[in-house]
């Protein structure tokens, strides 16, 4: 059976991706490496991993596998990437390094970049977007969970024209496992508990990956919000004119009719008539909706993913699975509950 | 001493309104209403009201008052203006009866209105920007939750010409209370628990509002998020022209620097860079600030209040003392808690 | 393949149902039964539920199959349990209608029994403590949730000896799916939030099931606290001699050690070291642990459930899967989040 | 007027006094030391008080003043009371520093002791069982918050005589602001957000102070829960002969009934019929109740306090306010919220 290991197994996105693997049928957990917590069992950091025989290792002694999942912090993954590739055919990042195809973009939202011919190997690593790419790639960088739920929702506007010299505004509301499990003052339970918080205003990285991914500027504005996991983005769309509702729809379905983690949310009665969170949390979906505003010409998109699964470690294994030629939904067949908190 | 009572003041706003008057030093509480809970004491319904030897009584048995607030669902207020006028001189209502002056609105956004010949009396509740005319009003009408916190961010915007031309989105978040004591399935804890829902996607009743007292258009949407009170606007301006930082300081500084209630929030280190609900929960407070986005030719402009005080009972009691003369805080110089958490 | 119906489907605990049986390799779901929903989608209700192709259909009309669930309020299974009887081999009643062996105990704590002579036929659905009974069984009453987290705790201490004549209290936190989709003023999000609340002090009636499966009286006490799923009883057991922990340890794991769903916690380091329902959330999974009070000769017990899971339709299924002779855990393979909210 | 600073004002209990002192008719604040933060404004850590014009200085420059509030780690008071004794007339230490009147206690509950003979000076500052002693005092020991709410719930039983010989289980659950400002992996959001989680299983520090002022052993247990201010104790107390409910009464309302912080909740409807932390959020008040299980010879009592305040510095300054001989509510009149969250 091919094999898969987890480097920066203890965070959170390490964590997700230990719980999809070790009930992915394609797929045999090999390593979990932690620094930190290294001999000790994965089940002292993730209590939902209690019944795995599994102890992390360090990240200095890898075996060779078939997929490295990289859920290191930002910069180490360039740092080591020739280790990594040594060692796996296959690796997908879920940090931010490989994300960007052109190095000045590096320069501008992050610290630069050490190894930026590597930069037009990498494919991003979202199926719904560049499946073709992805099939059979050996350097898969998953998207930002942001920019994932922006992405996803815009992309149908995008193809049908709609955001041609568009005003686009998106604003996103994430909650705290967007943060890791560091923690710190600000991500500290009292401190926490019950806010709006702006804490990317302007300028989150994710805007460049968006920008890119999309092909064009986008305002974008990130809250925290009371919950653990989810990320909801809300595009107000001003375009240039407004299509049809019909047009719309066709743009949507067309874009998503065959996705198998894409939902069309489209309104009727009951409580959930738009895409939330917390319907998609544990799982790889996305809930997808829209209204037309034509009061103020404007199409509001709701697109609602789970951080740590459609944002993170549940894009990634969707990517491997493509890469590696795996039916794409294996391994993330997990069902969403009702009700449900915070998730 | 002058005297208040209160109509509907079950609800939580109603509660408000008994809570700030009952420590009021220059208005003695008469009456305060309820149907529902006729003759049970006010500490059964609102728990912080234990110590108040006060009964709710029947709404038709009013007293002569000085002043009456009205806090009844929307529609109840305009159909019994008649005898509430007969009972005070000053009527301020916090429900959306009176607070635009178009009957023509009332069809667009509401279900008409049956005293239309009233709306030219009645006077916008929000003292911030319509102080002259609450002094001396006898039918003030207070400003809605969500619409008072997009003013409080836009005004300065709007009179310094930002707005003129520009594209505006506000995006609102806020609490459970604006949905009021009754509840129902989609306000119940475990539906209502950790949720980002946009449960006003388009066409929100205090867009009219904005709209009137702004004299700009704007695309408004709100989101359910997991707090009881709060309401947080996040407002995404695109001017024609982008205006300087120092010249937006000095715009917000000159409408704001001698208001009693309002707080700029400057950025600065720490948690608390920017406005949030938390740090004004329980109070008449607003807390302003913004960033530039250069990068997009956005201004973003956060605005945060209490939607039950600032947004709705404060409100009621600081547009009381303006229009029957008093010390503006008199009653309002509640303190903020820290940590709080979603109060 | 096997079929079965679920009657009272548009609940929480219906919906839980539905989810398992979605899934369950071996039963095929017939009907899904709401009064109130028939006709519409189950996936109105349950959001998680959208890609089903599944109607609530009427009560009143159940065809044939091999196991019927009955998650209906209290005294509807008793009234109408012959109808059910008709149509299936098996039911699985997951209200208190059969729990209890004794009429008596229906006239001290519910408002007496229909159908008296049919409770010697039922079995109590807990299969941990009695397998043997529900193999075969036609007629299985689920236990209640805070029981269920109760007894699981101290069965091992019941069969050791420890528990007689010891003083027994157990205090359970419960969350907010315990009081259903109904909803009311008490468990409206802006009531229910952040409370630590004393919603049955005394008298609870899952007490008497207790007392039933332990053969001991219990002083129990049940809160409210925040979160939405969730069962937590802490058995504060005073014995008239303390045992050893060697002795405990052999006990616990005597009863536990070969149960697929009970997990012992033991301690040791990191965040959870004790039984948690966050960590069982979504599953039919049980976490149990204990700590020894030599201060005060007591023993303390922990047991942590997801009390619409393992409380309720989980053990449901749990027990069909026994009656019907299906390996216990099919279906029930669901495994747990980390991090989650207040899931 | 009378001078007070605050050392350790950075911490949460710290900024709770600098809250109540801001508004204190007899107090003016001097200084409010917090080495991590000198020279900062204070309302850079404690949004509530950024109108305050207060800066943190240095814990080594303290200037002579009459009140001295101490809200340091464990350890520090006892290290440096001499320093303290020397610019304060009367100090306050909300530590665990001086409760304890016996140095064999520190030995076996903390780390020793290093000035016991300073023990029998220190009074224990809970004015409602220690009023007498607390007047005039010069070295104060406020409360630890569960041992607070614990005692005022069982103190009207030891008075009746009703905990002698009695069994006592005492289960608390408590806020994540008890865990102070510093934060850590267990009380980040994501961790902490949702849970029952037993913290304290056994050996909780606290129960040496109750067992003191008690003067009989309790079995006590402490559980965190998803609320940021409160402590709840829950009591279930197993008496040799149970009392009458009258006796009861009588005896809690002998204790209480003059008392300005203390509710009696003695059931009736509505919501909110037992005590609970949310009532009381923001105040000093305690709210006290109790059931009689005749089933099982048992009384449960309920006791509910805002942890922050009624079970730290809101104690503080009511001692305060006895010992300097103010009146004893001075400062202390802040009036709970409704609704409210986890406040």
């Amino acid at each position: 059976m091919p094999t898969a290991s987890v480097v920066g197994a203890s965070g959170f996105a390490g964590g997700e991706l230990l719980r999809i693997l070790a009930d992915h049928p394609e797929l045999r957990v090999e390593q979990a490496t932690s620094r930190q917590y290294e001999k000790r069992s994965v089940g002292t950091v993730h209590p939902n991993l209690r019944d795995l025989d599994l102890r992390f290792s360090s990240p200095e002694d890898l075996d060779d596998v078939d997929v490295l999942f990289l859920s290191a912090p930002h910069g180490v993954a360039m740092d080591h990437i020739d280790e990594y590739r040594d060692v796996a055919d296959t690796v997908v990042d879920l940090s931010a390094d490989f994300r960007l195809q052109e190095e000045t973009q590096y320069d501008e939202w992050y610290d630069g970049h050490t190894r930026p011919e590597l930069l037009s190997e990498s494919v991003y690593g979202l199926p719904e977007i560049n499946r073709e790419n992805i099939a059979g790639a050996d350097l898969v960088a998953g998207g930002g969970c942001n920019a994932t739920a922006t992405i996803l929702g815009l992309t149908p506007l995008a193809e049908a024209g709609v955001l041609d010299d568009a005003h686009l505004t998106v604003d996103v509301k994430v909650g705290s496992s967007e943060g890791g499990a560091g923690g710190g003052a600000a991500s500290s339970h009292p401190e926490r508990s019950g806010v709006v918080r702006p804490y990317a205003p302007i300028s989150h990285r994710h805007e460049a990956e968006i920008q890119q991914e999309l092909g064009v500027s986008v305002s974008f504005t990130v809250h925290a919000v009371d919950m653990v996991r989810g990320a909801s983005a809300t595009c107000h769309v001003h375009p240039e004119e407004m299509p049809s509702k019909a047009d719309l729809w066709q743009a949507f379905r067309g874009a998503y009719e065959d996705e198998p983690f894409v939902d069309l949310v489209s309104g009727g009665g009951g409580v959930y008539r738009y895409p939330e969170p917390k319907s998609v949390a544990g799982t790889n979906r996305a809930e997808i909706g829209f209204e037309m505003d034509e009061r103020n010409d404007r199409v509001v998109v709701f697109s609602a993913i789970d951080n740590m699964m459609k944002g993170s470690a549940g894009q990634a294994v969707h990517a491997a699975n493509v890469a590696l030629g795996f039916d794409e939904t294996t391994g993330l067949d997990y069902r969403g509950l009702h009700p449900v908190g915070s998730p």
